[in-house]
């Protein structure tokens, strides 16, 4: 009967839209935290359909307290197996010095810095005797940094040990992934 | 001659891949702040290509320190004007109780979670006398978490006041954007 | 010989042309009762193409006596074996009230309705002491209708007891189909 | 600002979800009164979207009571100003003779079709001394019966006066539209 | 090695640019003796792709001295083993009098037709006795005139008797062929 | 109203459908007069579509007295004003001697050939002195015998003076029309 | 993992990179040389795609000192196992005599072309008691240069005996190769 | 009249065929001087179709005798009046050290190299004191030898002043072309 193919789409349907509550995973378990730069096509770049990871995305793609919230929530709620970082080059983290920019946020709140709320929802929320600069996170070399970011999620008690952590650079350049450390682009110009 | 043609090629890859250094803002000088569900095109939603836009995603589309920290970035040097929430039915974030996903969180470390790094890059990050579901935030209706993180961004001091703010909450069940508060699909099953 | 894949061709041309008369039932042996609107994609919704069922389809998608009559000639001498009705959200039937229905034929004929034949066709037609707003059949709940519709194809004596009946709600605000009373749109706005 | 694109998208939606209720109608401000083999491509032949008409079918693409009820429903209070009646060549309403026809409902119900409910909602509704012959409305030249509905439609109390009516007969062994009576293909066989 | 692919192509076109003289027949091993009317698409209509089969077409697909000439070429010398005939609805071989074309033919060459070589090739070739209409060969029923075709072609003895002889009428009005005699289109219009 | 597009439809269809007998003439007024051989794809080669050009086909694209008939038929009452002539390398008419086909057609009717009708509908039809080789038409030069044909047409009493006849020649070798004489193939191999 | 298959990736685009000094050959194994002109598409007349072959192009696709260096570097360093030679009709080669092209080359330098460097890169480079013209290399019959230039290769103490050379010659006035010697198009015009 | 855009398109072809003793020169009056390698897409990285320029490509894209010679012959006979140099990184020149490559060279003919013709079809060619290396050309710094190759063109005395020469690096790695010394993927990766 027709209707039984039907009820296969409507039921489809449904664990799609309560996906969630239900209690089943994203398609690939996989959990990707990038760089929210504009240039980055992030799902063309690991082949992933929608449906198929959770996508986290700051500035920098650097792992902070809501990387670890967010990761933290994925693997041992839903099921998360994997997490693959992603940063990229010409990042804006490297466009500027630590001291450009605490100026000019200093300048945006006409005042103290220290008088912010960091957190608008978490008002308890600070820094203690870290600098400003640390919190921001600027970069200096985006395959360090990549480096030092899957570092940190391998070692945090949130994450589950058997969770896999990989991390790639993205070449706007090119258009391409690498691995940390990897620049193809400074080995073929000159003779080996 | 040929050679043109060929350099304003060469002229717009290197405008692409040095876009930040050069002080080119995204396409469309837009910010979103989404959930990083896996269901949501958010792309397609807001009809943005690459280039558009810069995307920042967490667990539930909340804004974060971390959401401040890209935020203030984006607004204050690289000329972004406006900013899009994205959150989502059925989001992970309404998927069980405060009580559960602290409980879970304290098995997983095996101890007391005040001994953990939130943020592992900066470990003097801390939540004062806050409690720890605050941090994780989990909601109760997903209108209402939408429309408070608009709030957020616009009164926040780091987001200069004329960045543009809006909120949408996007269907997972039907794939449509919809105003916060704006449940269509409850306002069609019964007579006018 | 190429006249034989001729010939074949030429045979399913007749075999299409005089379907009904040389006795060929539909190709999913179906009939669909849906309801006029022009925003239901009967077909694809059902995922039906040219010549699978036929396609009965009213006002509301209601089981009037003409669909009596369409189901009985079509299940007693087409070898049609199951019936699908599909209602639909934002229904026309839901948009007045029987009073203002009823009030607006009336200006229409500019008299007495009982004067008006029912069916032009076969004047003798007529509702006896019912009520017109009982024969113009608006609804207050387009799930309650849809299990109704059902049951009344199920439970008529001019349709054979193994014909299966089964029907759908499609939302217009989604696209999707939903089986009467699972309205998923309103189970995934708020924590669990 | 994007938001103002996203906004329009938001509200057409809106408009399509909630039209009914809105008051907007059909775009070609159109009803098709067409038979519900599964042979007719109503919409290609007419040239029709989603969403440009109301569609009726029934067994015959007749004008019976649920036609009147349907098409006084759409011309009144939904904007309608045009009718297309579509009937067909082979169509199943030349399949067989009144007698055959009775005979085997009576067969169905296995004693007197007098009992059975016409319509099972509205059981009140009955055809009075008519034969039941005439309320299944077998075909005896489909020409003739394609000018006959539109002559009913009309002439029809509820249906203003200024609604358009037209009338075509589709081919389903040329998949073309022709006009009651224009035999195209019985023309083009003999010397002039 | 390239090159072997290479020369593959290199010799299938060979076998094409020389497939007459060297013996290759056509992939079909079929001839199409079809009228010259430029609504019928001979090809598509009998599935047939560029290089299949040999196509003769004339004013009415009529059996002429160049028809047997054509056909006994092709059987005898080139393999040909099938013949198809292809008339149509509507041809213009209808569409006058006997005695309207011959006055015309006569006004044309102002004065006597008996002074006109027929075949400006071969002058000597003449119709003896028979006169100028049985020349022009007029039709008065397709199916009748396909018919006889077939015929003419089966008993001729320049085509070998095993050679597939098969007639077909193609309906301009449908757009499909039938086979001679069975006009599927006057049989759907009237109660059976 | 919907009703006038689907109108202009119907009767751009009567207008194919009897174009003939309403006396609408081809898209482009054109007859080509070309070979039956399977390489040809004339439409293509012409720039033609269906319903652009009245196409006569037979064995060499000859000028026989069938090409008489059908051009003096389609430029006198069809208002055709122009014919194209195509013949083309490697054709049959080339592919053996005189001898050697009239041996052939000998031993295929097993006796004198002087006792086969020329014509089976048309059995008055004679060559009188002229030699059955003059009736098969075999060819020496296929630039040469195009010339002729175009020739031909231009000198017959049946064919209007002021009809442009144009020749060329197709080349299956290279897929492309040459003028009659204008072999470019053989004028880039040595230095010039 | 995800990580697996995007590493696939970044291994492929590695070895893509980084072929040559990784001692990967073309996947083909193939050096082409062809003449230069603008209308030969190498790739498509042999079927190859980017990756294939590697293509040594010169004016008439003649076999000079350049051509040994470079095809004596492929097979010896990159594995290169077979040769195909590339020239084609209408070549510019053929397109003036001798003495016309060395007193252009004349009147160029304004004075003795002996002062000039005929290899700016290496000034040592000179041709002997060799006249200028057997330098430049005009062509009389494109077949004949086709079939030396093939001779040169197969015989030259640089290039392995084991590697396959073959040639075609590219008709720019078909589009098809040929192998040097067979031209098709000039035994297809005339009766055999 | 048809024939004359058949005409026109009999014209094109003769035009294209015999394109260089017509005179015709290259579409965009263009010479490109490329490597060989077979991950270089010519004609789509500078944008050029079929027709559009001559492609002369050898081992390095290196200015040799043979590039002089082809580079003159078309400047000054073919009216080309722009010259477009492409080297690429990961370029085999730069695969091995000089001394490697002529020991390969001098076991591949098993005894002195000065024996060998450096050019069979010339062999009073030779390098008087210069050494194979520097016939050879292998390449230390790929943007340096690109700027190199167009000076030579430059400064030749049988290039014409006013040719337009211009010189690209493509980059094997990321698919784009870059001017000499441009090395985009080399200031991304660290901050400014």
């Amino acid at each position: 009967h027709v209707h039984e193919s039907v009820d296969e789409g409507v039921d489809a349907r449904d664990d799609w839209a309560r996906r969630r509550r239900k209690g089943i995973p994203t398609d690939k378990q996989l959990l990707v935290v990038a760089c929210m730069d504009e240039r980055i096509p992030v799902e063309d770049a690991l082949g992933l359909s929608l449906g198929d990871a959770q996508i986290y995305r700051n500035a920098g793609g650097k792992v902070t307290d809501d990387v670890i919230r967010s990761a933290a929530l994925t693997t041992q709620y839903f099921d998360t197996t994997e997490i693959i970082v992603v940063n990229h080059t010409d990042c804006g983290m490297m466009s500027a010095s630590d001291e450009d920019v605490i100026e000019g946020f200093e300048a945006a709140v006409d005042g103290d810095l220290d008088d912010v709320d960091l957190d608008p929802a978490l008002p308890e929320l600070n820094i203690g005797d870290a600098s400003l600069a640390e919190w921001v996170r600027m970069t200096d070399d985006i395959d360090a940094a990549c480096a030092a970011q899957v570092e940190y999620l391998e070692n945090h008690d949130l994450i589950p040990d058997d969770v896999s952590v990989t991390g790639y650079v993205y070449e706007v350049e090119s258009g391409h992934l690498r691995r940390p450390g990897e620049r193809v682009a400074e080995q073929v110009n000159e003779r080996v």
